[in-house]
């Protein structure tokens, strides 16, 4: 049977793996490598040095794919989901049945932890329920970007006995969640945390955390520093041509 | 001068430590270990064979301490808390004090990722703000207990462009969190779970998730499922005099 892992990478850092993933790595004969296009050049490269670091069995395969890119201005935004949804199901599909020969074991390196608004157990959960390739699969938890966010910080996702949210820009947008003191945001390109400046919050930010150009900025979230963090965003994407960052939201307690 | 490392050994599983982690594990001259009592004897084991399997540096210390309890029916609950944050400063600003030579790096091993629901990363900072004793610290993250869950059940923290919330047994108990679709439920003694049957919940229940006692329940969150964890949990409490528990609660989308 054929044998697949979602292993988690963790978020930057190629410290972050786990003994786990190092040993499921080392039974891998084919790795899949989803590329989203040349911006993210820099994240396909830092999978090929963990493989090259990391993996001591030689004879692997590395199989590269186009991630289909979704329709950014759609008419009928739910519609476009799902379509794109089967669209990369396609994808995963193929690269499962033609990559793997009947006992081959393929993996998935995914950033940071598998579980947090990454796509990948979806996709292969949406090829398994199409039952046109049969296959056994596992996931490997790996070190989290908001993790490691609050590790460089060196706080913590909560206050004592309080309650966290992890949320996305876009939702963030629409309002400070009910009943959550701290708030994670990822996945925003629109520096939300610009409308909760002078409400009393403070801000943890970090920008390529976990690698070499880690950007950290912290404090009271007034005008200036969310100014001064929108400023930094801005220069630093337009440095690298991307930018992944990520940041909690704390509404400090008694 | 004196270092400290907090260093996340994963929920469980040795094999969820980091390269990080093993890398700060073999800097360390003495590792403190925070006994809470007889039924948590196997977690201060795991703790040893941790050092025992990763740590190739000889020469080494091991320094116990007992974590004092706090009063589990105070009249004033408040003050109880600070209270107890007050000796537990206590109990780590002496072991830094004492047990550190000026030079020599010391290390706490924290359960799961040590930003989760985790007191260590306060009272490093409460012993630091005190200004007794200077040291400079570190925060290793590591795989936390709900990465771990939902990684065994094969599943994500999030539905798709969805919000999570994290909170305890005891704030759950006061409702259903708003503004977020999937609930992950830490530190309940109280399977409070069983106050959200048939509401169209799903559940995704572990114990002792990643060691070899791993028990792992899910499905439509009825009367019946809820019955039958409760009954699971109470045995196997019972059997092992203690027990860890967490689980997600999902509100499935469209
Ligand atoms: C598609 S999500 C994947 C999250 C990933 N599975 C994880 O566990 O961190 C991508 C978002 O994660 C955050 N992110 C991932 N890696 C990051 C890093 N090294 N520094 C800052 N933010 C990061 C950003 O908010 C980014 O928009
Ligand atoms: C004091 S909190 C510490 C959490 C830890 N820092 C983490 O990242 O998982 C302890 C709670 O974590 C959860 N927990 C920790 N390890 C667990 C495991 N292996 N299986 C199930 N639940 C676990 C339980 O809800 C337990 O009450």
């Amino acid at each position: 049977m054929r044998k697949l892992y979602a292993i988690g990478i963790g978020a930057g850092d190629p410290e972050h793996l786990t003994v786990q993933a190092i040993d499921r790595l080392n039974r891998v004969d084919v790795f899949f490598v989803l590329d989203k296009g040349s911006a993210k050049a820099d994240l396909v490269r830092l999978r090929q040095d963990i493989l090259s670091r990391f993996v001591t069995r030689p004879g692997y395969r590395v199989v590269t794919a186009t991630d289909p890119d979704r329709d950014r201005a759609p008419s009928d935004y739910r519609a476009a989901v799902a379509d794109w949804h089967e669209l990369r199901t396609d994808v995963y599909e193929r690269l499962i049945r033609d990559s793997l020969g009947p006992d081959d074991t393929g993996a998935f390196l995914v950033w940071g932890d598998p579980s947090l608004y990454d796509s990948t157990i979806a996709l292969i959960e949406a090829v398994l329920a199409r039952g046109n390739v049969a296959f056994d699969y596992e996931v490997v938890p790996g070190v989290s970007s908001i993790s490691a966010l609050v590790a460089r910080h060196r706080t913590t996702m909560n206050q004592i006995g309080r309650a966290v949210q992890l949320t996305t820009g876009r939702r963030l947008a629409t309002g400070w969640p009910a009943d959550a003191d701290d708030v994670f945001v990822l996945l925003d390109a629109h520096t939300t945390f610009n409308q909760f400046t002078d409400q009393g919050l403070h801000i943890y930010w970090g920008a390529y955390v976990g690698t070499p150009d880690e950007i950290l900025l912290s404090g009271p979230l007034d005008a200036a520093l969310a100014a001064r963090i929108s400023a930094v965003r801005a220069e630093a994407r337009e440095k690298h041509g991307w930018i992944m960052d990520t940041y909690l939201l704390r509404r400090p307690q008694r």
